[in-house]
């Protein structure tokens, strides 16, 4: 399709062992060959999620997934706390609000994370459940998973997370931590084509999905559930056999490096990208506290569409722009995937010469 | 993944064109090279739907399309005529159940196709719809749709077509029928690989959506269609690029070929793989009178899950048993998509060979 880097927060470069996986010739969802395969990829997702809980894969994007989440655990009228940094927080937001659910919204400063302490303050004994995004991509603001978990200990609530944007970069240890939904998608640190939406659900969680009353027939987990647990491992309806293959493939290459490796590179890739960005002299737009391993967002003020198209058309280098009230303010760089120090480096040269003539 | 030849109603073979294009370095959704590729293949949709709308894409497997057409066209309690001629008029039926709808189920014996004359007699004031699939898979029956609609026109119900496993393969002309609704997937007669499905609406069928109250995010045909016709077509959450522009080469393919030669291709490979059927000395499952031409139900009796597994293992071909009451009893041929007078042949001889020594 191209031969352009990409630097974005998703879709993020495939590696050429995980395309090629694609190239085969199609194989039938209802051989014991892709049962095989489908058991496996499942098995190293419970890897990568950290669980042992059952990894159930949708044809869909990350968004479809975390509608998913919300019909199969929730009815109309269940009250949330819905902790917004950003873009993708206020996505969620707004598909409980469609599915009917009462969204009682903490809102964090762009730029910045929640702190645990505010989300526990602001629980109220009718809450079912905290619902959070782990990395922000739209303000690169990750937030403290494992402190937000900790601090909720003992509170009868769901604690959901999206971690479409984190998982396999940024630490995320599901059943340690007590986390009781994770939502993630194939096309970000998963490093594959996009297509596929991925969530696991504590044994709580599975207890708590009975009592839903959301109409659900494509998105039903427990049908999805019975079908991978089947003698021969299925999926209800025609999987996307080619990214199965090729996201198999690229945890694959996770489980060869070690997912605790995989974090330690994104964070030192991510220490890499903002110690160059200082160095040009930009500033970085997110709050110190709440940095991001696996995107950074620069203030560039009036240059960043030009920069923006200049890193593309003069470097083919693609980055992303400012989302929302940061359109036209911002530029993203994501380091998430199978990046590595060149690549980091390839891309702060092509910012300094932009920065430069633009 | 396999060197298998696939001759089952889907997924099908997928040419190797088709495969090569996925194995290009991945796209980014928001750039204009991108753009340009999801125009290009909403436009080849158009002509392979024989329609003038807009063709919307959605990550999904066929199943999330007909949820999909349901939530955006319906509300509780609307009630509408399902036509169910097999286990996918019965999914289709349940999704609408599912969905609240008032469901009049017409069940047709399994092996037959619906009957115009009793689908307009059943009709009732207060159906909102007619809902009907196109290529019953489960069975090898097609329904006349040309003939169905006739018999609706000057009728003011939407008619809804599934047509998953026949859009490509079997003469459907969406416009100049006055099909409502159109529902199909990558997967079979458009040769590419699973994981996308197509849906297509009438003006009449986009006014009734602004009607329907079903809460929708991830389907959400509005938003799919304004962000289509952005100046740079977009789709609302990532789309699953490999998987598109596979599909787009795909497309490219049948447009090469021209839609009604793909139409009469398909006609007599059926042609071809019946004949050689009676040779053998088997029945065809299906009645004369509906007989699909992309797959083929046979009669083999209680061989016929010995005869699959031969078939596989000994010849490499993948065949598919039979479903619901047919398990064990029909065995299914399927000849949709890139199928050619070679593989037609290989499959009977082998079939031959299986039924002889079974």
């Amino acid at each position: 399709m191209n031969e352009k880097l990409l630097m974005t927060p998703g879709p993020t470069n495939v590696p050429k062992r995980v395309l090629d996986s694609m190239s085969q010739s199609m194989m039938h969802h209802r051989t014991s060959e892709f049962s095989c395969m489908l058991s496996q990829m499942s098995e190293r997702l419970k890897y990568v999620f950290q669980t042992s809980s059952d990894v159930l894969t949708f044809p869909a994007a990350g968004t479809g997934g975390l509608e998913a989440v919300i019909v199969n655990l929730f009815s109309p009228g269940d009250r949330v706390l819905l902790v917004s940094i950003g873009v993708f927080g206020d996505r969620f937001s707004k598909i409980a609000q469609v599915f009917g659910l009462d969204v009682d919204k903490l809102e964090v400063p762009w730029g910045m994370g929640a702190d645990p302490q505010t989300i526990k303050e602001s629980l109220k004994d009718s809450h079912k459940a905290v619902i959070v995004t782990h990395n922000e991509t739209s303000t690169a603001a990750a937030n403290d998973i494992k402190k937000i978990a900790e601090m909720l200990s003992g509170e009868d609530k769901l604690l959901i997370v999206d971690a479409v944007s984190s998982l396999g970069g940024l630490e995320l240890r599901m059943d340690e931590w007590g986390i009781d939904a994770v939502v993630t998608a194939s096309q970000k640190a998963l490093m594959s084509p996009p297509g596929l939406a991925f969530i696991s659900l504590s044994e709580r969680a599975w207890e708590k999905s009975k009592e839903s009353r959301l109409p659900k027939y494509y998105w039903d987990f427990e049908k999805a559930r019975a079908d991978l647990n089947k003698a021969k491992a299925q999926n209800p309806y025609t999987p996307a056999v080619s990214l199965i293959a090729a996201t198999n493939e690229a945890l694959a290459i996770i489980q060869e490096e070690g997912i605790e490796n995989a974090w330690k590179r994104h964070e030192l890739m991510a220490n890499r990208i903002r110690s160059g960005i200082e160095k040009i002299g930009l500033g970085i737009f997110t709050h110190r506290d709440y940095l991001s391993n696996t995107v950074t967002a620069v203030d560039v003020g009036e240059k960043a569409e030009t920069v923006k198209a200049m890193m593309e058309n003069e470097h083919g280098i693609i980055i992303s722009g400012g989302q929302g009230v940061l359109k036209g303010r911002i530029i993203r760089i994501g380091h998430m995937g199978c990046i590595d120090g060149e690549m980091a480096d390839r891309t702060l040269k092509a910012l300094e010469d932009c920065m430069n003539r633009a």
